[in-house]
């Protein structure tokens, strides 16, 4: 490892060109998700293009269904080949900005200010989610090569402009052009910090998949009058199945569900233990108070690492005003299932089916309507060379452990990285909740960026021989 | 009893005319639900009117909060005071006839042909329900009174014209006017006979009461990659509740439910077992094949007699195309329950709510909205006079025992009846289920016609003293 110090200088030194360049991407309206800003998005695309030129860095656009991708390529001078491959993702769209009415300043036209805390940050659409953290990694990446005049590693820098909308353009891309990609590991830019001091990493995502329950009985509506008692009730049965899916202690009963789960490693079960996660005041924001999840489980495991069965929908029979006294011919459940490392998505789908099947009575049926969209639950070890290196530079420049976190979604372009590219994503990021990501008044705190940019540079450092 | 045979000679001689009267009333278009043939009801009514005039009855219409009410009265001369005190009802309103392309001949204009069976038969929309029907009490009255120029009761005749419809008009008016009308009893001509061979009275109703139950959990839907885990789920708690309603044998396991239910009198059971009730058939029809209902009851007795709770309708979270990956905020869902006599519909409801209430985990809440229209069962004892009366009778017309057979629906006037006025329905009637009412090309036969004026002929001997 090279020490990052004459690195970390020049960051500070030139810090405001930093925040200069970071406003004048922020200044793009690039909102994928409305044609009329497909220029936006293109303009943003160049802009980027042309920095990551500046630098040396050979780049273009690649076309995709959606908008252009940037591609850059790096390759060091001399000894390439045997240098490890790094893919670095972010993404330059963003989402809109309405309601206009809420914003303090014009989400287009940046302004530095004081937010409520007393702290500096840069206002505007984007300036967290993605824009300013992406260019916390390019600014790393301009002031190392200033410095040491070459990267330690092969780079792909890789910005895509549909993250906010439909996730499916990239994932067509990657899997089109895979062979171009030969990388060993992706970082992603592009999460929060565990709070304002605490660094994280997000070694675990939840997968997810989606299916919908129809369960038919006679085969018209019949009068409760004439035929109740005799008559097979589809909504009946249908609660049946749904209520039996979870035993008295929240654990799924379908048989099969928890094959290959992995019990959680005890020093990450510590680690979680002790961030004394505020349960009661999360679930308290949405009206709730007690996790209703797999006893024997924190709140945060519930979210982090244990798989799910949810019902998301239900409807049959007669849903009007009033009354109608009525015997449904039919009655449908959508489910959604969270995933963890391990779980086969279609051994689960075919194991829930078979579930209900066992369980219909006499004169019912069901059919069953993919909900599409799989995606696999995804841990990443914890003793990869990636991670490691992500946890011994951010512990430098935070003077605390970075914590090993989960999300409880799935995030499609890991599952892309993943399933085309065949690599794991380190998640590091340096946003925070408080920033307003998709919400009026979306902020970058300036002190944020600086130190995403010093963390850049020392996880660098960790790849550069002496 | 006076012997009818002189009676039953004048009706079987007279009979042409009989006929005749009945079309007259057939030709009226008395749809009460479509306004542009209100005036149609009223002179129907009118009709009515007259033709109980003419018979020496006081009648007139009585206005209701719907369309007018016949109502005719007879006190027989002298002896008035010791004799008992009879309702007749039927209906003159009518089912829309569309779709009219149905209809061999024109709806309203009343034809004689040979049915499919090849007996000659009546058609025309109102042919069996309920004009045909209730002219048979009215030509009967007529020709008892040719022959022995008094009846041996007193009479009120009401003909309503909201019977198709809404309820409600004549249930507000008995409610209003309960004073007019100091009945011993009520015989209603409305019903079908078991099979075209076998006469039927009606000796038992199920009431019903509806109620509706949201279940909520969290403030608003929540996003199930966050909140999937520890987040309480309506639907997941609605459905452990109506499933808990149940118990596997089908009997209902709501605390105090089956209080009052008495047991079915062990005759009646073995009356109804006689009946060979092709269930199979029934529920074939539907698409169904087993029974459903509670085990150790046949499908009859669960139809006629036992209680029963149906989920008419369930909504809750997304239900829209594909997939949401939502946990609802709130649950809902309609249920039903069908009454047998001695079940108090309030203490039903009450003791319904308390059971949910009583599986609601912490951080859910029930809300309730009554459905409204509760009515109770309804069972007549199998020996009150007037029973006894009308079976003696449709056995010497029929040739054979009348069926006492049950009704898993409620007739809202039986219970308005027995609320306002204080007295039991007896029901009886000469329909069968292939005259087709409210389908195209209703008929009544002409036997059947014929058969029902002699059996209420026969009736009124019983009541006849040497």
């Amino acid at each position: 490892m090279v020490h990052p110090d004459s690195v970390l200088a020049e960051i500070d030194q030139q810090f405001p060109q930093s925040v200069e360049r970071v406003c004048e991407l922020l200044r793009f309206p690039s909102v994928a998700m409305d044609p009329a800003h497909h220029g936006d998005c293109r303009r943003a695309a160049e802009w980027l293009v042309r920095d990551l030129k500046s630098m040396g860095f050979e780049a273009g656009l690649r076309s995709t269904t959606g908008q252009p991708l940037v591609v850059a390529s790096y390759v060091p001078p001399g000894g390439g080949r045997a240098a490890p491959h790094i893919l670095f993702y972010g993404h330059y769209d963003v989402q809109p900005a309405d309601p206009l009415e809420l914003w303090t300043s014009a989400p287009f036209e940046p302004e530095i200010r004081k937010g409520k805390g007393g702290q500096k940050a840069i206002f505007a659409r984007g300036a967290c989610d993605d824009k300013g953290q992406l260019m916390t990694f390019l600014e790393a990446s301009r002031a190392w090569l200033k410095v040491h005049g070459r990267l330690p590693f092969r780079l792909t820098v890789m910005i895509e402009g549909d993250e906010e909308g439909d996730a499916s353009h990239l994932d067509t891309f990657l899997k089109g052009n895979a062979a171009d990609f030969p990388v060993d590991a992706a970082f992603i830019c592009d999460t929060e910090m565990w709070d304002e001091k605490t660094p994280a990493i997000n070694t675990r995502l939840r997968g997810c998949i989606s299916d919908e329950v129809t369960v038919t009985g006679p085969r018209v509506d019949l009068h409760s009058g004439y035929y109740g008692g005799p008559a097979q009730n589809p909504i009946r049965v249908l609660s049946r199945i749904l209520a039996a899916i979870h035993d008295a202690r929240g654990r799924i009963t379908i048989p099969g569900f928890y094959d290959g789960v992995k019990p959680l490693p005890p020093k990450l079960r510590k680690q979680w233990e002790a961030l004394n996660f505020p349960a009661k005041q999360f679930l308290g924001d949405v009206g709730l108070s007690i996790p209703a999840g797999e006893q024997g489980y924190s709140a945060l495991e519930q979210m982090w690492a244990r798989p799910t069965a949810e019902v998301n929908g239900i409807f049959g029979g007669y849903r009007g005003p009033g009354r109608k006294t009525v015997l449904p011919a039919e009655a449908t459940a959508k489910l959604s299932f969270r995933l963890v490392e391990g779980q086969d998505p279609r051994k689960i789908r075919k194991a829930f089916r078979k579930f209900v099947r066992d369980r219909l009575p006499p004169d019912c049926k069901a059919r069953f309507q993919d909900g599409g969209g799989d995606s696999t639950g995804i841990a990443v070890s914890e003793t990869t060379p990636w991670i490691a290196a992500a946890r011994r530079a951010l512990k430098d420049e935070f003077g605390r452990e970075a914590v090993l976190v989960g999300g409880g979604f799935s995030i499609p372009v890991v599952e892309s990285f993943k399933k085309h590219l065949k690599v794991d994503s380190v998640l590091v990021g340096f946003s925070q909740a408080e920033f307003g990501a998709h919400s009026p008044d979306e902020r970058y705190d300036i002190e944020s960026l600086r130190r995403g940019i010093r963390s850049w540079a020392r996880i660098i450092a960790q790849f550069a021989e002496e």
